[in-house]
Formats: C-alpha cells, sequence, structure tokens
C-alpha cells in the first residue's frame, strides 16, 4: 500500500483507467469524515438501505435487485450460479467474465468479433455474457439490436455489464429493461461512474426469481455500513453526481484529433470517452514505459490484464491539457523510432 | 441507515455484542481521515497487504492465510466448498454455521450439549464445526482437550472459529496450531477484537492446499482499499490496540457479583467478559424491553437472532459504572414481577 512503487504510480497522470476521473467527491468526502465511526457499525445483512433508495432511482422493484460486492462480485456470483453451463463470450470483452468463467467450469464459447449482433452463434448455448459499452475498447451495441437478441433468443439468459452505460451519449439498455426481458441479467457498478471503486459496490438487476437465486448465494453483510453509508449519499444527491457525458466526449474528441494528426497509428472506434489506439509497426508496452519513465503518464496495455493487442493501448480522455501532453508525448516517441 | 428508530438504538447503553467496546481507535480514525482518497482507489485483488502483515503476526505463511469479508465470510466459503458434506454442530453455537450449512445442503448433525469434548460422535462426520470461546455463551474448550480431539480425528475436518481468542486468559487455540493440525481450518476476524465490524475483514488459516482451494471460490477484490488501509495500520501499531483482556474479566466478576446478588437469576458459565443469565421464571424478552424503553439499555435476547432460550440474555460487561445501571435496572424489573 505504502511501498515505493505504488507510490509512484499513484503520481502519474493516469489514463489507462475507464473510470469518471472528473467525479467532484469533496461533498461525499466531507461527508464519510463526518461518520468515519461507522467503521465500528455492524453492516446490514442485504445492505437493505442501498436496494431501496436504488430500486426507485432506476425504476425497478426492490426484489430485482441484488447488491453486491462491485461488478466483481456480481460477475462471479452469477458464474457461480450457473456453474458448467455453455457459455458465449464476444472477446474483446470484460476479463472478470473469462476469470468467473473459467473457476466456475463453463464450456467457453469465444467468438473474436461480431458485426451483426442479432446473428450470434447461439446454438446448444446457455448463457450470453456482453460487456456494453464494452470495458476493453469502448464500442457499444446499439439497445434495439440487443432488445431484438434478447427477444429472438429466449432460451438464452444474457448476462450484460452495464456499468458504464451513463459513459455514453447514444441510447442503452436500461435497468427497467428486465421487465420486458425475462432473459436478461444486468450487472452495474457505482465504481466507474462515480469513481469510488474503493467501495466495492456493485449491483445486479433481474426479474425476481433470479434475483432470489442469486442472493442464496451471496455472503450475508459483505457491503460494510461505511460503503452504504458512501452509495446512499450519492444517491440521495444525484445532481451532485451528474455525470457530464458531453464534455467529457468533447475532449476525448479532441484528442482523436492530435493522435490523429500522429503518423503510424489508427484510432479504432469506440462510443466511450475511452478508446484503444492501434500502433501500425510498433510496441506499445514500450511506448507505455517510455511514458511512465519519462513523461509521468500512463496509458493501458496488454500487459495491464486486458484484452488488447501488443500495439494497442487503451487512453481515457482527461482534462485537455494532460491530454495534449499525452499527444505530445506519444508524437515524440513516435518520431524518434 | 438514519430512520428514527436506528438512531435510538445507536444512543442505547448496549450490553448486547461481543465487540471489545473499549478500543481506542481515535488514533486509527485520524490516520482513516488522512486517507479518506483511498475512496476512490482500486483495490487488491487479494487483499494481499493484510495476507503478508498478518501472516507474520500470527506466525504461519502467506499461502496458509485467506482474507475474507468478516469472519461471516469466512464460514459462506468453507460452507460453499463442502456443500453437501456431512457435518457436525454443537449447539448453542455461532448462528452463521447453520445460515451457511443450511443454504449449502449439509447433512447436519447437532448435539445439543457436550462434557466431554475428546468424546463426540464423529461417526460418519465429514466436518465439525465449533466456536471458542463460544459465541452463544462464552464457553471456552480447552487447548488440550482440542488438540487430542484433532489428532484422534483425523478423517475429520475441524472448521473452529477463535475470533474471540483474544477474550480469554486461558491459553486457546492459535494459527500456528494448523502446522500440527492438517484436519484444520481456523476462523478469525478483525471485528470482534478491535471494534471494526464496519469494516469487514475476517480471516481463514489454513495449510496451504486448503487455502488455494478456498481461494479459487473467493470474490476477487472484494476487501476495499480503505478496509486494507485500517487493518494495515491495526497490523503496525500493535501496542495501540492490545486488548486488556484481565481487566476487562475484573469489570465483568463485578458486574456477575451485582447479578448474583439478585434473586430468581442464574449465571452460567463463561471463560469470556460475555455471559448468559438464564432467568427462573421470566421473559428476557420482556426485561430487554424494559431495559430499552424505561434505561436506555440494551442485552442479547433470543429474538436477536442468537441461540438463546427465551428466559435467557447475554450481557456482555461494559465500564463499572454502565454496570452497576444495568444491574440496578434488572433488580428493579425482578422486584417489580
Amino acid at each position: 500500500m505504502r511501498s515505493s512503487d505504488t507510490t509512484e504510480t499513484k503520481q502519474l497522470v493516469d489514463f489507462s483507467t475507464v473510470f469518471w476521473h472528473g467525479a467532484d467527491l469533496s461533498k461525499l468526502k466531507m461527508h464519510l469524515i463526518d461518520n468515519i465511526d461507522l467503521i465500528s457499525a455492524v453492516p446490514e445483512r442485504s445492505a437493505e438501505t442501498i436496494s431501496r433508495l436504488l430500486s426507485r432511482r432506476i425504476e425497478v422493484r426492490e426484489d430485482e435487485v441484488l447488491v453486491t460486492s462491485g461488478s466483481t462480485g456480481a460477475i462471479h456470483l452469477i458464474a457461480k450460479r450457473t456453474a458448467g453451463a455453455n457459455s458465449l463470450v464476444i472477446s474483446p470483452t470484460h476479463q472478470e467474465f473469462k476469470v468467473a468463467l473459467a473457476r466456475n467450469g463453463h464450456q467457453v464459447t469465444e467468438i473474436d468479433s461480431c458485426v451483426d449482433i442479432t446473428k450470434l452463434p447461439l446454438e446448444g448455448i446457455q448463457y450470453c455474457w456482453l460487456c456494453t459499452p464494452n470495458i476493453s475498447d469502448g464500442r457499444l451495441w446499439s439497445r434495439t439490436s440487443l432488445l431484438t437478441l434478447f427477444k429472438e433468443n429466449p432460451n438464452v439468459t444474457f448476462i450484460v455489464d452495464i456499468s458504464m452505460a451513463a459513459f455514453v451519449i447514444e441510447e442503452t439498455l436500461k435497468p427497467s429493461d428486465i421487465k420486458n426481458h425475462k432473459n436478461l441479467i444486468l450487472v452495474s457498478s457505482f465504481s466507474k461512474a462515480y469513481n469510488v471503486p474503493g467501495m466495492r459496490v456493485g449491483y445486479v438487476v433481474a426479474r425476481k426469481n433470479i434475483i432470489a437465486e442469486l442472493r442464496e448465494s451471496s455472503t450475508p453483510c459483505n457491503i460494510s455500513a461505511f460503503a452504504v453509508e458512501a452509495i446512499r449519499f450519492i444517491l440521495i444527491h444525484p445532481a451532485q453526481f451528474t455525470l457530464p457525458a458531453r464534455k467529457w466526449h468533447r475532449s476525448a474528441t479532441e484528442l482523436k484529433a492530435r493522435l490523429s494528426a500522429i503518423d503510424g497509428l489508427e484510432i479504432l472506434p469506440s462510443s466511450t470517452a475511452f478508446f484503444v489506439v492501434r500502433l501500425l509497426d510498433m510496441d506499445a508496452v514500450k511506448l507505455n514505459e517510455y511514458l511512465m519513465n519519462d513523461c509521468g503518464m500512463k496509458v493501458a496495455v496488454c500487459t495491464d490484464g486486458l484484452e488488447l493487442k501488443p500495439n494497442e493501448f487503451r487512453v481515457n480522455a482527461l482534462d485537455n491539457e494532460s491530454n495534449r501532453a499525452l499527444a505530445d508525448a506519444i508524437a515524440t516517441w513516435m518520431s524518434n523510432r
């Protein structure tokens, strides 16, 4: 925690995450400081306070929500409950899908990319795992095509991670979509949109019978009273935590324009303010080493446990000044190769 | 969280817990306030910082420790990994044992009480679940008899919750006992001895192969960076957190003496500063209602989800002034029946 290398990592300007870095957490932090005595409070058995407030916000019933230890906890819980099933994943995708499916003995079919989501090879598949917008590259499947997919394949259950739904401008899946699609299990999280990954609060939204089953496997009392209070504060002060997606996208557009001006790289399509850049003939891991060692910056590369190719990196747009510095640093490195 | 009834409960002088109420957490709280930014920190995958520091402290190897979401998380994890087995529990015991065993389809044999722990009916039993000192009543099995039990029954695995080991004066089981007993799985927690149940940090200590198996079922990243920092602080400042067991016991002895002077009740044997009191002809739930409504105090009764009889209550000795007030209140209530 306090080792020197960790401290150095913290000081880097970090383009490698998928968190909404601009969240203003000052009032939340003040509130938590006022409530520091909660470290001695016995937790609720199933984070009922969060389920109650959240279900109202996302317009589902309280028994259609299960609070979990981050979206990671949600994914592992579902994979465990469906252990040994035939599952389909579309790569690149959420690394945690693959970890959880492997751990729980799923028979995994992996398809490498997919233009038409409504024509997936679902013969014999029981569960299909998607992340939209996709954590790997920011790609989004359209709401209409996804709803068609769910409707046309009633015998397949779709587990869809929508943790980053607030990151896109387009209309995407909503928690209340479970009402019309009983084969839909949605996974989400407070970590990314509110920049509180340290609180470990995610959730599953699905029909009542599915939630009841998952609850049976969920560890009681695993959300601390402190984390419950943090999320309660976020939920009762929504205006403080609105994510300005358009502003964030404008800064991404500017960053993309600067990067496009550099020879020897290609920007892959994305619906989020983070996106993948492919180097045409060079090693992204080496570029990242240069950025970390010489420029005090960091992007995400394959060695960070992401499904990227060695010549690809993922970058999350920060403020314009940082973005400019990044584009300049990349241009310098590229011109010296 | 903020509903009026919760607020009222908080203001009660609470004799119903099994936490070491006297823990001085002021420096820990200051430290956490200084580190409030950790709410935005990505957690370690398996709380490695805690495993490393803790394993040194308790003199086992790092791969013999698994950090869990409280002792509750540890118990559910073990029950899940051994689902469907033949298990023995000795009642009264940790309620969470029964919840976890029922959830995971164990065939549970329950024996009502046990004078000689070395003569348990273990024929056909695969797992035996114990809590010592016992959370229900503070009873302790002697270290010698337990070690004999483990040795004489090599085909039974013993899961022993020692979360309250620091509460007793007598010698009890130690984490390093796993070295000589490969059929021993110890469960413990920081919540009770350090009064930080809000942090949700417990752990399992067992031989390497058992820990590796449990780790496979454990949710990654489920201990927040904030909780890791709290426990790190506790582990590197042990002197600040020493539990003064003898002092606590003296205050329990005084409380027991005062209660003994009251007609119509019996104090059950206990090795901890909390103990069970049996009312000879009266309802402990009614007594507790009187204490809560008229005296601003609370003891633990059967309706709190504990394995107590309707005429029994559990009381945790607090400071002498509070203890005196409790004894006086009970005497008043008893004399008015």
